[in-house]
């Protein structure tokens, strides 16, 4: 039993200007922003928009018991920068919506919004609105941003061509080794690292992988310079999957794609977690739905573009595959022999 | 028991494709539309921007046992679009975000779709994009809408003066009468008329009512005529209710405000209806927060201005009140003699 208040003792009113608590001064171009019936803000010359929407929602997305506020709030937005990066779009603006069940202590709401604000800050993102309302049940989170980016920089899906190359950028396996050991160590009465020293791996390894689910550092800059130099031929974020990222670029490019096994970067310490459970990290990689990084389909000529974007990026890329002319997605196995069909990815409802 | 099919039957991208399926061509400013990490618009020339988010929260905005889907989707939109409409601007896109419980059946999923792309249809909104997922709990429906104005066109809440008349459109009360009805005929075993009929009054007053809840029609037109002829000095629409709205114009004006409680527009079957349940019609007019109805404040001089906008917009207006020098918001009863404060709107919170 806690005494701490919750925001069912805040009006919404309370509640939006603990948020704008947090905001830095609105841009000249934000010319009316919180507090209004909407937000007014001024197109920026010579630049299309880029616009998306993604949700959290407790139960499905985190779990209270093992995420802690700010990373609610950074998580939120994160994957939505996420999305722009994979568009080459530079962050504008956000709009927050949120369903609060009453109970939540408003230092955990004063936590999200601080995770949020904070994320937001080093992006030069701008909050110009949001909406506050109760749930009776999970807390969620709705986000929507808005980027912009030179209208014929845009990286869409469907741009790759037979004998591109593939990349991808970062490492995989890491966020869902980290959700599976704060899964763990939720469900024991162990100290978190102790999880995960019973396995042999060290602290610091443990909280690169925790740190990879519950903070993921979407690849901004990485995009911005992709889009810039015209370094991709296409591009996508890995949010759903490696797996089924392949698939939608090429779906959407008509093409197939190769990808050689033997090439994923998976994280060392997030290959040792998985099979020393026995799993297989080649598949854990692929089907994993928390890697927020970016799958980048290149011409062989624009090689050097992009080695010029991974340093202003400042991310490692990998070659992981190439496309083909000949339909069809294959995995072919780290002795080079054989070719089997990816295995699905992740979808929300099935 | 029922063998219907449920969205849980569905991946999520059969679920889009069932979306896509309601949406006309896209304009050619929608550079990338759904199906990419993102949407890409082209902004408007010589226009600024206005965004804002809302949601409905099934057991907080609505309850599934008495408002067909169709109607949750278009009330879903028509909440938006009664922001843009307060704000003077002419709707554009539309992002659609809905956490959905694995049991939704699939004909209720295409019926909200149906409900939310008829309206957007009506006033030439385009769905750009939107997010699906799961929902452990409350069926969500997080919808972002974008619209344009003329830089010095937007109507905000902050320029009303000492003199100016402040008007409402439409009439009051009949969206809080016709959910209290479908409340009643959902508690009950009698056919929804014949609650209504017990009570004396008509099977059209019931539709009228009912409707009035379950399929608002935003104001838009009014809002864009309003802005373009530069005929209100600060408008807002009453979503959190007439009080809320009158005081929000009055600190945001730095004025005071002074109702006329005899002049209120109250629908003749609401007031009927909530007096034969001993109920006080003007307090519900003041609090009830369903009507999506616009609250303008004009100067004296821009009177014909207004007449207009009211005749091109297709509703009409009643002058409920006068801005003070006074600050504060009082209402004068219907005898002229007792001044009050104004009762508290509606809050999400407390």
């Amino acid at each position: 039993v806690s005494g701490s208040p919750t925001v069912a003792e805040c009006s919404e009113r309370e509640l939006i200007a603990r948020i704008r608590g947090h905001l830095p001064p609105a841009p000249p171009w934000m010319l009316v922003g919180v507090g209004d019936d909407a937000a007014v803000v001024e197109p920026e010359r010579n630049r299309v928009e880029v616009l998306t929407v993604d949700a959290l929602v407790e139960g499905i997305h985190f779990e209270r018991a093992f995420v802690p506020p700010d990373a609610i709030g950074h998580r939120a937005l994160a994957v939505n920068l996420s999305d722009l990066a994979a568009m080459g779009a530079a962050p504008r603006l956000a709009l927050l919506s949120m369903a609060l069940p009453a109970s939540l202590p408003l230092a955990d709401f004063d936590g999200i919004v601080a995770g949020f604000t904070a994320l937001a800050a080093r992006h030069r993102l701008h909050v110009a609105g949001g909406n506050l309302t109760r749930s009776p049940g999970p807390l969620m989170i709705d986000v929507t941003v808005m980027g912009t980016v030179k209208r014929r920089q845009a990286l869409t899906r469907g741009g790759a061509r037979p004998g591109d190359d593939i990349y991808v950028s970062g490492s995989l396996g890491s966020a869902a080794a980290g959700l599976r050991l704060l899964q763990s160590a939720a469900g024991s009465t162990q100290v978190q690292s102790s999880v995960f020293s019973a396995q042999s791996q060290s602290a610091t390894e443990y909280s690169r992988l925790t740190t990879a689910y519950l903070r993921p550092d979407p690849r901004v800059l990485l995009g911005v310079h992709l889009a810039r130099n015209r370094a991709a031929s296409a591009c996508m974020d890995l949010s759903d999957g490696l797996a089924d990222g392949v698939t939608q670029i090429a779906d959407a490019s008509g093409v197939g794609i190769a990808i050689d096994a033997g090439t994923l970067p998976i994280d060392p310490a997030a290959r040792a977690f998985f099979e020393s459970r026995g799993g297989d990290a080649t598949i854990e990689a692929l089907t994993g739905g928390d890697d927020y990084e970016l799958l980048i389909a290149v011409r062989p000529r624009t090689q050097r573009r992009l080695t010029a974007a991974m340093q202003r990026g400042d991310v490692v890329l990998t070659r992981i595959g190439r496309c083909t002319a000949a339909r069809g997605v294959t995995l072919r196995g780290a002795g080079g022999a054989s070719i089997d069909a990816l295995p699905q990815g992740f979808t929300h409802f099935r």
